[in-house]
């Protein structure tokens, strides 16, 4: 069995409101940072588990991101899978 | 000026509980993805602006984050700045 962490990121497709950016841009202008153009919020999810393979891990994390982690109608996703070396590494 | 891309990714330090991430850990366990020893749900958002050097946009990303993107006491945040070579070009 080899130990991995999946980085996930979920963003709203490009055609869907994205109120939660829309909201932060309007408080980076408040706060001075006039140059910000556009904000687009998503989610960073963190998954450590274990798998046979790094082609495993994978495939079991893509079958996560499209039936819970992700809502396909109106989110991209995207992930990487790094092996972990050593047990009690965080990052 | 320069067109740039900052992808900013905030987390919950180690240290603090996160809700989140359990509740997606018990949702993907009911899923059957039993192999799952852990989930840390985080944030993730893509700002774009201009600014004057690559360099000039890390500073403003950084106070961008310490003012605002993140709660410095309960998360850390990280990110990295692209430059946008094409108007229109969407990820």
């Amino acid at each position: 069995m080899t130990r991995v962490v999946a980085r996930v990121i979920v963003t709203p497709k490009p055609v869907v409101n994205d109120p939660q950016g829309i909201t932060v841009k309007q408080g980076l202008a408040t706060l001075g940072f006039r140059e910000v153009e556009d904000v687009r919020v998503g989610k960073y999810i963190e998954v450590s588990m274990e798998a046979e393979s790094m082609h495993e891990a994978r495939e079991r994390v893509d079958a996560m991101c499209r039936q819970l982690l992700a809502n396909h109608i109106i989110e991209d996703f995207h992930f990487e899978v790094d092996q972990v070396l050593h047990r009690d590494t965080h990052r």
